[in-house]
């Protein structure tokens, strides 16, 4: 299985810590990497099959203060597809001029859309083919880019498609929100005034927030595993989709709130 | 103006001399900068609104020698379009499964084609907008990816279109060959057994490429302007399409030979 991790804040945020925290992950995960950096409408998409703990690329994200309001990162251990560079989540795609990254852990079985032509897999993942049949029926279903909240909603009709056919972690944003679906495994929480210190669950490594934020700074964050060890993390349930914008979960109207 | 860099080779090759060379005259081509390298269908995009002269993504890639058949570079002096991470070069999409990048060089005049949907531009450059276009007539023109002779037409037909608007240097590739259209300046040379040694015109850097390379490799290298001293490059013609496979020109079917 694979890891994920998802940050949306309200001010241009590094996700150095929790980054590091998830590549300590990668002994077990070594069979690739990538992490995406939106920066308003523009994209920094950054993949390798080398582990992050060893890749160059990984290395350089780890020492490059890159600030963004919505990140995803995922660290993969091969289950369905060849380890190969266009197997690297997250995956990418335009549009209505916009652009869209996904990472998945999770494996599905017997999920074979049909792809009329607008979005096909590159690689060969279940994961990479429930991304392009997500943006394919999102076409479909605006003419163009809608509210986050529309957004939501139909989401909410089409993820448990896929979810039915095995296990369906997901993280999905195009730089306005960051939505995440569960079905096995995801955990969040919010960091805000007044911030404290935190220690990663996996390294001998602390940092106090306090003294690298503002006031006004908040910041969610997703993880397949809690990050750190001295943090109160929300455990999502199966089937749960969250929405987050400016750094807190978004209440969709039409729905329950989700706990 | 900008400059473009693309390579084409018959065995994954570095690129990091040619590189190099083209990082050097970043301090007049100092809002950004990108690099695109395919591995077989895998893509990696690197882009930075940083001058590749000073960004942290540009040191990696000087230093990591990924090694790739296809790779398109560009560093920016912005003329249309913002400072901002949506209007580096090269753009990247997806069409039938493939990956595809383009790099432009020069400004387009009052070219604003109806575009229908399934590619829009996310940020604000006559150059996206033009890759825009040649990715939606190219999804018109064939179901499926065709052979690098069929697309060559294709190319040969639609790249006056947006030409007539202006200056239009381009670079695309798929993975499989690399496409170079010249509209004022653009210079190739093919690198083979025997291979000599070169220096690069803007920086005191020599290679022997007999030490690093078997006889069997092949290297076509194109760019705006000649990035070594003491080798022959081609100038291409105004209007002159050019499409590099296994390292060497492709003459077309259907055309005559290009010089």
């Amino acid at each position: 299985m694979c890891q994920l991790l998802g940050m949306n804040a309200n001010t241009p945020t590094d996700v150095m810590f929790s980054f590091a925290g998830l590549a300590q992950r990668a002994s077990e995960h070594r069979d690739g990497f990538g992490i995406a950096f939106f920066e308003d409408r523009g994209l920094r998409l950054f993949i390798d099959p080398e582990s992050a703990r060893t890749s160059p690329v990984a290395q350089m994200v780890r020492q490059y203060p890159i600030r963004s309001r919505n990140v995803i990162a995922h660290i993969r251990k091969a289950t369905v597809g060849r380890v190969a560079l266009e197997n690297c989540h997250p995956f990418g795609r335009e549009l209505w001029g916009r652009y869209w990254v996904a990472a998945h852990n999770g494996d599905l079985k017997g999920f074979h859309p049909p792809l009329h032509g607008s979005f096909r897999p590159v690689g060969d993942t279940d994961s990479e083919t429930a991304f392009c049949w997500l943006m394919q029926e999102l076409a479909k279903s605006h003419a163009s880019v809608p509210t986050v909240a529309e957004l939501t909603h139909t989401l909410r009709e089409l993820l448990p498609v896929p979810a039915a056919h095995g296990s369906f972690n997901l993280l999905l944003s195009n730089g306005q929100a960051l939505w995440a679906h569960a079905s096995t495994s995801l955990h969040w929480l919010v960091r805000q005034h007044p911030f404290g210190a935190a220690t990663l669950a996996d390294e001998d490594l602390s940092v106090d927030f306090g003294a690298l934020t503002s006031a006004h700074d908040r910041v969610a964050v997703v993880a397949t595993e809690p990050l750190t060890a001295d943090e109160a993390w929300t455990a999502m349930a199966p089937g749960e989709l969250q929405v987050f914008v400016d750094g807190a979960p978004l209440v969709a109207p039409n729905t329950a709130a989700p706990r």
